[in-house]
């Protein structure tokens, strides 16, 4: 069994009756409850005021993959938590940053940019685009899916170039994004979904919830590996036979 | 001086009047007129109508970089003149794929794939996006911009994942393209770009004309450099000092 | 169940006793009997001396990954064949080149290059690092490995630059190499390993054996999925909700 | 002309006889001077023990490529300077990372992991292999060079898989590492190259100097440019002509 951990700031869902209406159980509600119905993973959610905003250690090291939404309280969450979740990553945690968490702590600290596009919130509808159709995350996904309306994100988005590009979206604006990316940092696997501004009921459509669950499938750890770094000394030579 | 040839089916133009128009002095006529424009540039151009379909061994051995324009005819180019051609590029001729020589037999033996992707011609207009804001290639190059009409590229182009995506294609239509790509084969450097349909002045628009000059800055050769593969034999230990 | 065709040439296994007596059941047979323990693995073989060079469309259409072992034969395989094998992997078909198919006919067209290197066969022993812990193809394999005997392969290894890097080999001769790389053409994963001369039982060596189920599984088409490319009409528009 | 900025931790120099002999000048001093030599740049150098640690606002705005060694006093430099270096970097500013300053904290913020390899002090001597002989970095550099002696460092090197490899090095004790390596954050481009531990000579190695001449051009700011990020509207529709 793959373990995720859906994690949710969970701010604008106290705040806000309309957001709270979308998503009854929050963001992380909607998520994990899709989440529950693929088979192979075992689903929890956490939010940000828990305890440890969440993310103690204990709960890491029960985790194989992170999905993470997160917004206007990304600053709030201690430097020492984001230190805990860096190092787990870079020990193979899986991690799924979802819309404005590319500007999340953690996520400028693991792609060394600022995670800042072009935006705005008009509630225009958003196609995405599979260019990489063989990939594990495209499974299953048609070659482009609509959501109804979603903030419109454009270029240039300040990510660097991933390892593999997986979706670009296109908005009637006239921008265009690379909304599915994926990263390597240590042993940890990270794919970045634009998706999902809190305003619209983004996490009820059956396309993105695809995504997610793929890419959970895909960025979940696989084994619990040591990686020797450090002083070593030089390799005995192999004697032939 | 980077040595530029520019090399064109040259078909289009002498079997339409309205291409013709377009491009009196053929496709090449008009690409070679800009480069010719920018300093350190030494350019020719060649079209396949031309013994050895204009790209004898002797021209390509006096050439740095080939910006290579086809459609119509590309299989006509005989299977000698294309191994002749990529054994050039593996030893460092550069190369400016244009448009439809996507589907080139040059094109598609150094990349793998088809070349292939959704089209239609119905003058819709485009957008450009720069999403490598950083690289050579988009030197001086607007955040985007647009041609007024072009053939419509869509995805999912049949390419490789580039080594450096540098444009993002937008159509009203509803398409996204991955419209300028680097890859490298051997010692060669090559950047394929889609835009150029014939029927339109593509390549009177200076925002393409900048892109491919700076291109065929970025991929041209920069030394005759020797590569020793076979069979060798071991190094020598080398003595600590 | 994943379904593996093992292809091999099988023809040193004829003509040398000493291969034979190495691999006595060819070197498609080791590989074969290897793959069978492996859980989830449906696996097949076949060889370069039966009809369609065991290759046939039906075999094709019946395989998720082909894992290929070619050397002195690689040239006799009809260009047509090489054709329909290109066509599955662009498909999605999964493909692990191994050892000296670096330079066959499919790997070469696929690539793009000649997929030559330094070499030299003098028995060395070999080390193989791995440089992607966290891939999948990594799982389960130490952090580096040594074959006790193989044939010497170094840099510059004329292959693309690879989507993603493994395994980088040292050789006590004092070369380098990437030894195990991972590309994608069209909607087929290709994995490229470069252990194994057929003068040394290299397939008998459990961290190679275990690398090329892992790449098998890794590679494996996982659907079957249509890519629309061609002449399209413009999408509708969406109404909003 | 480019203008680049050698920065030098300079502690081992002031403490340490032996490094002092080896670099009478500072290792800042050793590179300023052959980098005065090439056509083309304008050389100054700081180090860290200057008003804000050599990295004025001013003096890096007046830059357009950093060359950078760092050690044992990485973490003396305050937070607000590593933010103000981050920004330049984006913007555009190159930097050619250097030896230990690999797990500087610049590197680990743009790279986001830790920088960290197996390393050992023991005088080994080292060779670097080109893997990537068309590129700019290795222009004009042998196949393969050695020094004499340096400190080993090798696999697992805990940096991002790069954008672009161009050197693998190999160790007498067995091991390998990704030695150089390219990177792309914001606008600006990073080169990390290992060799130079202060103990050894290696920065007045002829092939060493020669690789950081042509990172310090390759990596080089060519332009100012504005990128928008924020909140935009949608693009004017182009009327067709």
């Amino acid at each position: 069994m793959t373990r995720v951990l859906v994690w949710n700031e969970n701010r604008h869902e106290k705040q806000s009756p309309h957001i709270a209406a979308l998503y009854p159980d929050g963001i992380h509600g909607a998520l994990a409850s899709h989440l529950r119905t693929v088979p192979g993973l075992d689903v929890r959610s956490a939010t940000q005021d828990e305890p440890e905003c969440g993310l103690s250690a204990d709960r890491l090291s029960q985790t194989d993959v992170l999905v993470y939404w997160g917004h206007i309280a990304q600053n709030e969450i201690p430097d020492e938590i984001v230190d805990r979740l860096q190092r787990h990553i870079l020990a193979g945690l899986g991690l799924v940053i979802l819309h404005s968490a590319c500007i999340s702590k953690i996520a400028t600290r693991l792609l060394g940019t600022t995670g800042m596009m072009k935006w705005r919130e008009s509630g225009e509808h958003q196609r995405h685009w599979v260019v990489a159709p063989g990939h594990p995350i495209a499974e299953g996904v048609p070659e482009h899916f609509e959501i109804a309306q979603d903030e419109t994100y454009g270029e240039h988005f300040d990510i660097p170039a991933p390892d593999e590009l997986i979706f670009i979206g296109w908005s009637p604006g006239g921008e265009v994004l690379r909304s599915g990316t994926c990263y390597t940092r240590g042993l940890g696997r990270i794919f970045l979904f634009t998706p999902g501004h809190e305003t619209y009921p983004v996490y009820h459509d059956q396309n993105v919830l695809k995504v997610i669950a793929n890419a959970a499938k895909w960025a979940a750890k696989a084994e619990d590996r040591e990686v020797v770094r450090g002083n070593v000394q030089p390799l005995e030579p192999l004697a032939r036979p």
